[in-house]
């Protein structure tokens, strides 16, 4: 059984998840190729390599668990947390845990082994966002869970295992520490201000603009003033909302639009990078809804040589923000 | 000249350094090669290669910045801060920004290119842990300042781009977020119990011992609770104290003795792993005497697959502390 844990002296939790280890005297886990086409247990006619599917659409139709889909979501067959169980919380003296309780599932976002997200058409990009919100409102009904993580893994340098466009969830009983920090920020500047701290943001950098990448109707491809990574980009919403899974369906639509553009831009510009997306919205256990503001953070993955922030969480960024984001404004389509 | 900013909504400040960014238009930083042994600027004899050194330790005297030195520090040539200026602090709106005041400074640790921190003797790595402490000493007297990092990146995957066996010091007019993190933590604990939160760990390890993997007179290795990582193990004094730079020479002694048997357990047990080492102290700027506990912090570097932690801060940890300290300790010497 996986487990959660506290670390007294921050109050971070971190997932404990020892079955994940498949070979217990192999403590060296940097040697998984990735799993190309030959053997790829999401690409169509292979459904039986994977759990069963908890959700696909399937615009002609075909039966569960069988080819004819355009987007499945599968329970991860090494999951990090476990569905099935009680939390169990409990204090060992001056520590904290509970039972790793929560969901770990895939996203596989397209039947075509070849397409990347970048690659794809706007419609299929929304229908990959379409799943995010479908999952995310189904899993909201388990009062055991506080939080869903989605993100999504491109390419190996970036953690993932598999070729075949996918994205991850993961819903948690508790707060991830990088979420939290990041609601509390917003509660103390609307405290202060009574103004969302985003839309703050928003209303300055559309002034100025030196750090607008793109935008459109609904939505700001913005690189941020204080970015941790090399190209790291924000996508907001221009409409204040904590909650990315009540987005209207034309939020959706433009999301995807800015993300393809993005995205196309970013191979032009980095040589297709390997990078992480990452949504960021509001846990469902509380009410941001006057403080937070969802919106996805992508994060290129240029750079091997951060060691440094690994461990210690403090970024030295070797781009400027207002570099990248002309570089990108840049690109020719 | 290098910038500091600070993320509006967390909080978090970042170091924006687009000098160490050679080539303007390659924003592919992950081919750097690792310089060895034939073009080192690190071995005596190629002391020009660097900036002047800071501080060297010369047992069998030698001028500086000639051959004949044990340790020698001298400022990074590629450094993220600059030593020159003033901070002009500001604000741009709603955003906060100051020069990149500070201090980054490289410690050779010894003469000999085919060491490690692992095959030096105790005395050797004491040496190491004393010019930590006259750097932290001499810079300390900067007003600009308020905290000085202090790591090592171990081989390659670990963001070491030169073999030889080297740290780095980083000296900064901010608190870094991480850092901020724990001293909040104790402060909340402290406040609650009038007890230090590290104290009241160790007394607790030391009864039970399922996750204590060595300890001698004054020092503790502990697998963490909560680790981040697998194998992560923190190295605590014994006795209360806030400060690194402030520890008796007994300290040093034992803390040497028991980093070195870490070091070769862990290369034994995991194969001559990557890693980075993290010096965890009080910031100068504020008195934490009570409340801090200073410690270093091992994380070995045994998953390229962790994409999802970096952009996040939330941890999946494949080994559990438990198993990792009884791994380490069954270790034959």
């Amino acid at each position: 059984m996986p487990e959660l844990r506290k670390d007294p002296v921050t109050g971070r939790w971190v997932i404990i998840s020892t079955d994940r280890q498949k070979r217990p005297n192999d403590f060296r886990f940097d040697r998984a190729a990735t799993i190309g086409r030959d053997q790829c247990p999401f690409c169509p006619g292979r459904e039986s390599l994977t759990p069963p599917e908890v959700l696909s659409y399937r615009q002609h139709g075909g039966s569960a668990n069988r080819p004819g889909w355009d987007v499945r979501v599968v329970p991860n067959k090494f999951p990090a947390l476990q569905v099935e169980g009680t939390l169990d919380r409990e204090g060992e003296g001056i520590f904290d845990r509970m039972n790793g309780i929560g969901a770990h599932e895939v996203i596989i976002e397209t039947p075509d082994h070849g397409r990347t997200l970048a690659s794809m058409s706007e419609p299929e990009i929304e229908r990959v966002l379409s799943a995010y919100r479908d999952r995310m409102l189904d899993l909201k009904q388990d009062r055991r869970l506080r939080h869903i993580l989605i993100f999504k893994n491109h390419g190996a340098a970036a953690g993932a295992t598999l070729e075949h466009s996918h994205s991850q969830l993961i819903a948690l009983p508790i707060v991830p520490d990088f979420v939290r920090e990041e609601i509390e920020g917003a509660r103390r500047h609307f405290a202060e201000k009574e103004r969302c701290v985003f839309c703050d943001i928003l209303r300055q950098e559309l002034v100025d603009r030196p750090r607008v990448v793109a935008e459109n109707a609904d939505i700001v491809a913005l690189a941020p003033y204080a970015p941790r990574f090399a190209f790291e980009t924000w996508l907001l919403p221009k409409r204040h909302a904590s909650r990315f899974e009540h987005a209207p369906r034309h939020e959706y639509e433009n999301l995807a639009r800015l993300l393809k553009l993005l995205l196309q831009r970013v191979d032009r510009a980095l040589e297709r990078p390997a990078y992480n997306l990452i949504v960021h919205t509001s846990p469902f256990s509380e009410d941001t809804s006057e403080v937070y503001h969802w919106h996805l953070e992508l994060m290129p993955r240029l750079t091997s040589v951060a060691g440094f922030e690994w461990g210690t969480g403090f970024y030295i960024n070797p781009t400027s923000p207002e570099e990248a984001a002309r570089v990108l404004r840049a690109v020719k389509p």
